[in-house]
């Protein structure tokens, strides 16, 4: 089946890739307006692009009006955010965090989620993550007119305790319970492992 | 636990985020050198990063001289290439692809895995990919010294029979069985689905 992908309405190409690149890793980010003003929001147009500096990357689709998300807003005016994984016990309170609440109200709030202060950014991060990168941001990119593509260079990283070990920097693959986006109402665990051999 | 991310070797950075930022789609990427020379090979630092037009995004790892890779240097000579997603029948020969073969030899034809024409690009596509996006190269962005992020926008795409409903363009989530990356030796498949439901 062939598809002129460009030909169709830009909701349909979503339709399209949201349910064909997948399984997406889930980016939570948390920011904070100048004015002080917490957000958080998911997000899977999402994706680590380097590691030296290390590079996060978002897709934030704008408003039909062409106004920044809250969260792309966020991180064009102050620069900063946090992105957090999301694993098992955070997928319900991410959920919530994708409520449209009015830009004066917080997600994580809502969502019954905890903040703490961050070491190296002014936005605070969530408590409960079992992973969050402190970020600031490295480049704005114009590259499609209906989102803002912000990549962001980690400047701290925090982890939960019990999930890396300390010597060699390893996941425990059985303590880290992380959830990948699919489609529509659909998530993903990753409990269902399975181990390929690289060649050589 | 706190990480200060920044402070350590590009490979224990790369060892940390790769582990974390799961699970992330597979990019099996098909290029054409100008001289002709056929290659295919995975890459999981990608992501699809906006719908209209679409865009995916590679982050793909320089050699340690600096040069860029095979696959990055033909998307950069000839501003082509054929994205294609993996499933579970495709994870083998995937896996095949990240042989570190001479420049000259053709990844696809060691895998076993048939190359047919493409419609819009030069760079032949995998005839078993469930998914098949072809890419002109967008943007070729040096955020990162280590790395050549490149951003594709699909030209063409194209899907197996009978995983996408032709009248709905829904993807149907028993007969689409993708695979996504962990880290090390794992991977994981998308059997087990769970849902939630968008608040409001």
């Amino acid at each position: 089946m062939d598809i002129d992908l460009g030909s169709l309405p830009a909701r349909d190409q979503y339709k399209l890739l949201s349910s064909t690149v997948v399984p997406r890793p889930i980016a939570l980010v948390s920011t904070r307006s100048a004015a002080g003003i917490d957000n958080a929001a998911p997000y899977s147009f999402f994706g680590v692009m380097g590691e030296a500096p290390a590079i996060l990357a978002l897709g934030i689709k704008k408003h039909p009006d062409g106004r920044s998300k809250d969260t792309a807003a966020n991180i064009i005016e102050t620069g900063e955010f946090v992105v957090h994984m999301v694993d098992e016990a955070l997928a319900d309170g991410m959920n919530a965090c994708a409520a449209s609440l009015a830009a004066e109200e917080s997600e994580a709030e809502f969502a019954g989620l905890e903040l703490l202060p961050s070491q190296k950014v002014v936005p605070r991060r969530l408590a409960a993550a079992p992973v969050a990168f402190e970020c600031r941001l490295a480049e704005h990119l114009k590259t499609v007119p209906d989102r803002d593509i912000l990549l962001g260079e980690v400047v701290s990283m925090h982890v939960r305790d019990g999930l890396v070990d300390a010597e060699t920097l390893y996941v425990d693959p059985d303590a880290y319970k992380p959830v990948g986006r699919l489609f529509g109402p659909y998530y993903i665990t990753a409990a269902n492992r399975f181990t390929l051999i690289r060649p050589d």
